[in-house]
């Protein structure tokens, strides 16, 4: 693997899904695997799980991690091509990706959209410009569309809770108070239908994701509907496709409570954090015995590890 | 030892300071210890001798460390609970801490007091809620009301530099610009109340600590009469814990110069630093002979690793 | 080697470079040198290749590295002797500098100029008083008129692309919109100074750069007359050293473009980084045939490498 930037990237689901859970059976198994290589992560954003866990799953891989927080410990890049560069941005990406992969093996790269040019958001224009002038082998840390290690923990966490076969995995939408990137619904959208479950979206009318990122699924503006019989829910807000990146008014209640899973299958909720406590996901169910957030966190660490474990055999 | 956040936490203090001068002595003996282990280092606040010493603590006894300035790469976390998180959290501790747990063999948390609810500062609202919920051994790297590995390295330096046995240490308060916390003070006491010392302190009317740290310990309102035959000389700024965080006013000069000494037994000067020049301490003091204060910082890496191990041992 | 500051501090400049060339092409030959050595990297400045390719250089020996951000991560310091510290400033350079040593087996500073004193920055207060109080081994990693691990990055790179001897090198001014140190063209014309090459310096009127830096080199104001049958042309800006941190007027065009490298010798484009193009560079050169700026950036680890390297075997 020399890019792992979607669903896309992988050719074998089950066996990458397997690879990482043999891998939290084993973390230590591999170390020879990276021993001398270099992980630099580098982050346009900020980060909690993702720079921890990419960082140990590195290092269970014996590879060596330098962390760059590039817009705090370096400075502001220039992303447009053909500008004369007399403002705020002090280097160019074709430059500092170049540099960068001269001093790493393999790079990860987090990204934000901007959430004003859909455009440039949607043809992921910073991730690719990267990707092209870096040289190394990339993952995506979370880019402007998509957050696969998110969503390949998230279908390991699944294949490793899930009580019967073809599980029934529901995408509901969630209240927030700004806007957020589409990001991991897309993410978590695509590699759903990808993946041997029942997969439903529900969200309010005017929130409907790129069509790109969810054939297959079943798509309803009927949150009870969607929830019936699920073993899997999973929680999340996100902006508007169109108008992009606005907030249509909703006026019913999306807010999830232990009263809204009585007609699930005793469904796990899921989320990928962080999530605002009482906006998004009620106390009672973050605080009760259907939530599995903490552990579907703890499984980036396998995620990450069995992507790096593929580029690493591949160098 | 499964947390480091008091001296009540020791069960044997004589045995902790011996661990310390014999890692100092033999650095790199105890290496298979923390193979495969991991420490995170979790900042709330800004740090420079904590945050070194302990990574360098960590890597002498073979472990990997992580360090996460929480609010500059992450976000501000959420302290209090049953609120709905429509402002500026973006995260609550729970699901933080419980996810830093997922990434981490042992974890370091510093976060200081707000200085304006005592109630809140000293039941140590946020560590305990830090501890709760992440479910691994943590080390305090300064908390609201103790900073206990300055304490066991102060001990440290104080058995090592120590020319009689039972020596005469003074707590002495020092002038400030702004409000500080009662955190070292506060340790430094209960360090010494326990230890083998003659303890005294020394402050300005309106600065006296919390009784619950200074148990045994003989305090005065006279600066020269404390430092009578001194041997150890601890220099410390802190705000009032009545009026809470408040800052009384001091007419008399608490600043100590060399002449302050010639009453002491030869007494070596000590403090934690940051130290304000000429205005917690004179520059005639510590670019003398007297001070101690580099030497003692330096032995922040020795106290870090006499924790760590115990807590090593005991995974 | 105790001390890397200027090319003054290199005794066998040949010996360096073949050594940090041997390096590249066996990278990891060394691994002992560096076992159980810690490496503090102390930024007050931003930084992208020098923080990556340090710590890249610093790992290949087997060191430990600890990163600190000491403005964002600890606080400010004091630099002047004999001051009340009663402002903003935290921490005294000497307690910091002091306490650091405590830490690290060899130490990199970052340090800029201010740019407005030139007495203070030419005498490299900073960078001197950190290496005095710190007691260990001092790599600069840019001080306020030098910057030698790009210095030896470029001598290495210029050997190692050479098609002749004593190869004709010319640094030639560059625009800006805002005043840069005289640090990185200080530090190449000393480095060039004692190299074997034809070497010629190229600046608008009012741009001269310090004579105590520039002894032995051609200076001109003619950008194509300096430029004919070049080698290698290193582009940079920086500002005035008489009136000091000042930008006075210039009226050419002094815009490297494709037809202005067409009387060189087919030449090398080179530049420090971060480039901002069109203003400094232009896109055609900086994506064209003639730049090797990132090349030139890879070989700061090597560079760093062999610096390292004589360090840890006089520890």
């Amino acid at each position: 693997m020399k890019l792992f930037s979607s669903v896309n990237d992988v050719t074998d689901l089950d066996a990458l899904v397997a690879q990482a859970l043999q891998l939290k059976a084993d973390p230590f198994a591999h170390q020879y695997l990276g021993k001398n290589k270099t992980l630099a992560l580098v982050f346009m954003n900020p980060s909690l799980r993702t720079r921890m866990s990419t960082q140990k799953a590195a290092r269970n891989l014996g590879m060596d991690v330098m962390v760059l927080n590039v817009d705090k410990e370096g400075w502001a890049l220039e992303l447009r091509d053909n500008v004369i560069m007399n403002g705020t941005t002090v280097e160019h990406i074709r430059e500092a990706a170049g540099v960068m992969g001269e001093y790493a093996d393999i790079i990860g790269l987090r990204a934000f959209p901007g959430l004003k040019d859909r455009d440039e958001d949607y043809t992921e224009m910073i991730f690719n410009k990267f990707v092209q002038f870096c040289g190394k082998p990339v993952v995506s840390l979370e880019s402007a569309t998509r957050h696969p290690l998110q969503s390949l923990a998230d279908l390991v966490t699944i294949t490793e809770l899930k009580i019967r076969s073809r599980p029934k995995v529901v995408l509901t939408w969630a209240p927030h108070v700004k806007p957020l990137p589409q990001a991991v619904p897309n993410s978590f959208a695509e590699w759903m239908c990808k993946a041997d479950v029942d997969f439903v979206i529900a969200q309010p009318k005017g929130y409907e994701l790129s069509t790109k990122f969810t054939q297959g699924a079943t798509i309803t503006y009927n949150q009870q509907e969607a929830l019936a019989d699920a073993d899997f829910i999973y929680v999340k807000n996100w902006s508007a496709y169109e108008p992009y990146g606005k907030m249509p008014e909703v006026t019913e209640d999306w807010l999830l409570k232990n009263d809204s899973l009585k007609i699930t299958n005793n469904a796990k909720v899921m989320h990928c954090l962080p999530v605002r406590r009482n906006l998004e996901l009620s106390d009672e169910i973050l605080d009760g015995p259907h939530s599995v957030v903490v552990h579907e966190a703890g499984n980036r660490v396998w995620a990450a590890q069995a992507v790096l474990k593929q580029m690493l055999e591949n160098l």
